[in-house]
């Protein structure tokens, strides 16, 4: 707790004693302070502050399971919105496959099963009964189910078995499916978003006649990702493919986007597989190629979660709390009157109802909080909280002067503008606020991306100066994994077009084609 | 299977003995056959013909769960989008909550647990192993969970568990939360979209400070319901209440729609609940009101799901397949070319385009099916299994004519129309088909609602008129039970404003004041 909130908390009590009457300002007051952790503090704290103070999201009573928040949920839609019309706009349909797996199809694949799979929720019984000793109820021991049921961690092995009654010329293909699910992993250590038992998804899953095709779908989806977490979460990423110990359990490889936090660690921003036939063998899906023969299905899958709303956070939020791009806000501007009598209050409400309109109209979301019960230094510090892009501020000075005071969330900018030209300058304002985002963003990632050559300096960097660390590495998993194990940096990808470079494994010194990007990660 | 269908699975045996080169033929002819039930023949196979012939859905390999093809769930998304503007435009917020639920949870409330909540999947541990003996995957023993965690079957309890961090004044209500889920109730035989163990659906649940004011939700909420059922889904609706019987397990009052599907038979397409302060006092959920005083909290919930697309399919479709409401078909129009030479297909094409954008223009979804693989024969067959509402086909002749010519789904109606007001009549058209399937569901229900005076009257409508009958009851749950027994027909609701009138009960003869609506159900 910072020592401004600490002196609130004193008035606080304080007033308390004045009686009833005093109780408005004081609740006003009190949330004036920012009673939370600055990043340079406690990062992790901070985080958590943030996704609790700007409503986003909670724990449940059931361990390791969130509850999003309406306003959290909010931006999930639009993520949501967003990403399935660039899923739709690229040839996919959505579908919807069943929460449970049957246990022994998790056997049929070796590496998948091998790759995960191992911490999930399994349903052995169907039947709850009232307890015979009047305890509530008790599961029924007569309802065990013959084979029990996983709920599922991810979909390829239920897909996969449907798809296989779908395909049976290459006239079937391809199939081009999504899904928006939740998905359940057992996870020991949870954290809001980035990492709960349960989470919520949208996994691809498609079929192609041919390797070129589905690596070609592979290759698409990832840029998809890529460009979804660019131009609407305002948060630069690096495309790569990932080294074999960090490919999805099942795939022949996997590409990912890889975006840096604000505390030098990386968080893996979304995933795209090329499974190869694997999952068509595990499941014996075959096709009638064009010459007649019959030939195993080539595979996809792909997915983001709700982790991308930890990246979002993560990535643009300051000390003052949540900043949101405006592209994804649930909110883009909030407009606040600040009044003393009735008729002010009255002139700034019809100003600020057209104004609603205008930028309504103009397919902004706009808010005009015009609660007679909350001070506007109360809302002021609410909306900075939640991230709104842009305030107006209007009081009756404004009025007079035909303006009105913007404040801008990204930079904490104030500054007035005439009436006349403030609906355009709102609606330059959220682009420029976007693209100054993603210009921040990618600047901080610069300043953090390093390259190592020994491996002193490796260790220093993700000591001292925590990023991305490009640096060469002899390309064996035994050596990856002992990387990992002494310092917990992990390859995160090897970039798309990576240029090559002769050099000297870090850690072994044997000779390298290429740096290899390297960072502690979520 | 029909007679037709045998003579066509004939031919198709027939021709493949000449040869491969026919094949493409045959393919278009076999599914030229109707293969399918009449609703006369065998309506609960037709039923099941339809959902699996024009690809909505199909039973999964794990008992009981549905996969939703990309098809059914198109309408699903139509209705998702309908049904969301609809809550928003209400006030209401989406959010998320956890898909387990304690199983202590379920005894907090009484009535609750008694009237569901027994038949449902158990999640008893967290993590599976490799067999030591080689077998695959076995559940780990070690990792069974302390209390056993249930997969909803709906979320009044995890959601008024959550609600009690919420709520501490007056200030904190009214909340208005929606979720969009799945839910597992484990069902013993089930039915595409109707009864299946694993559905879809939107459960709202409110939190109010007042009595009047969640009685008013609750009221609002079954009033959107019967919108959405009569203006997008053409379906018209009798709104009224449950009989004590028939109310939601933890309910002061169950509100609910009731269709009537072309068997006669009812099928009840969406509940609004008034929970009174049960859960309230279940989670102890209170409130410090205006006076300073705590109160419990008050309670609604309200849902609809997946359940809505067998009503639909049962309220419209006829003997050659689907019939969907233009407002909630993925594709409202489909233009199918009719050629010969190439240089035809590519005069129809060009024509075909213009009109793709005019219609795309207007909002209307539109498909230009120029897939050469395929007899425009095949097409037509399949775009009206399909439930496509207007078909629009142009071959040479038309283009000559400077016409095209059209085909309604609804009244299988074809007539040539010139292209220089198609783009109109198309959009005309649409809400015409959408009004005329509301106007002859409503009809059809009219000529089977009935009333019956005597208990002999009532079993025989029910036996040999199936449809709704008005009839009086003496109000008591034993007699409710008794008609239930004897002859499976429930009280459907007792609908609001029911006109008041003397009477005598159907079955025991005691003095009745009002009828109310009965018939044998979904």
């Amino acid at each position: 707790m910072s020592s401004l909130s600490l002196i609130l908390l004193f008035l606080h009590l304080n007033f308390q004693l004045d009686g009833k009457s005093t109780k408005k300002l004081i609740y006003t007051e009190k949330f004036m302070a920012k009673n939370f952790c600055s990043r340079e503090e406690n990062y992790s704290q901070w985080y958590n502050d943030i996704v609790k103070k700007a409503d986003l999201a909670e724990n449940s009573s059931v361990r390791g399971c969130m509850v999003i928040k309406p306003y959290g949920y909010a931006i999930w839609e639009k993520m949501q919105r967003q990403l399935d019309q660039m899923f739709k706009d690229t040839g996919h349909s959505n579908a919807y496959f069943p929460i449970f797996i049957p246990k022994s199809f998790f056997s049929r694949e070796a590496s998948h099963v091998e790759g995960f799979a191992k911490e999930c929720a399994v349903v052995t019984h169907y039947r709850l009964k009232n307890d015979p000793d009047g305890g509530g109820v008790v599961v029924d021991p007569d309802a065990k189910l013959e084979e029990e049921l996983i709920v599922r961690p991810t979909s390829e092995t239920i897909i996969w078995d449907t798809y296989k009654n779908w395909i049976q010329s290459y006239r079937d293909l391809p199939i081009l499916c999504n899904q928006w699910a939740n998905v359940v992993r057992w996870e020991m250590r949870t954290r809001l978003f980035l990492r709960t038992a349960e989470f919520l998804w949208q996994e691809g899953h498609t079929a192609h006649a041919t390797r070129e095709e589905a690596l070609e779908e592979t290759d698409k989806m990832i840029h998809v990702y890529a460009d979804f977490a660019e131009k609407h979460m305002a948060i630069p990423v690096i495309m790569g493919v990932k080294s074999p110990n960090e490919r999805f359990g099942g795939a022949l490889d996997t590409y990912c986007i890889e975006a840096l936090m604000q505390d030098g660690k990386a968080l893996q921003a979304g995933t795209s597989h090329f499974l190869g036939q694997n999952f068509a063998k595990a499941f014996d899906v075959k096709f009638l190629n064009q010459k007649n023969e019959l030939e195993y299905v080539w595979a996809t899958s792909w997915g983001v979660s709700t982790r991308l709303i930890g990246a979002l956070i993560m990535t643009h939020s300051d000390d003052n709390g949540l900043v949101l791009p405006p592209v994804l806000a649930p909110i883009q501007v909030v407009i606040v009157p600040i009044y003393k009598t009735d008729e002010q209050r009255e002139q700034i409400a019809a100003k600020a109802d057209t104004l609603v309109q205008q930028l309504k109209a103009l397919g902004i979301s706009v808010k005009f909080d015009n609660d007679d019960t909350k001070r506007s230094g109360w809302k002021f510090n609410e909306y900075e909280l939640k991230g709104v892009p842009v305030r107006v501020a209007i009081g009756p000075k404004d009025m007079e002067n035909n303006e009105a005071e913007v404040a801008r969330r990204d930079t904490m900018e104030k500054y007035n503008v005439s009436f006349d030209t403030l609906v355009e300058h709102i609606q330059k304002l959220l682009e420029e606020i976007q693209q100054n985002l993603f210009n921040k963003a990618l600047k901080f990632r610069e300043e953090h991306t390093f390259k190592a050559d020994t491996w002193d300096e490796f260790v220093d960097l993700l000591d001292n100066k925590p990023g991305f660390v490009y640096a060469h590495w002899d390309g064996t998993p035994e050596t990856e994994e002992k990387i990992k194990d002494l310092c917990k940096a992990t390859i995160r990808c090897i970039p798309f077009n990576n240029p090559q470079e002769e050099g000297k494994c870090i850690l072994t010194g044997k000779p390298s084609h290429q740096r290899v990007l390297f960072a502690r990660a979520y």
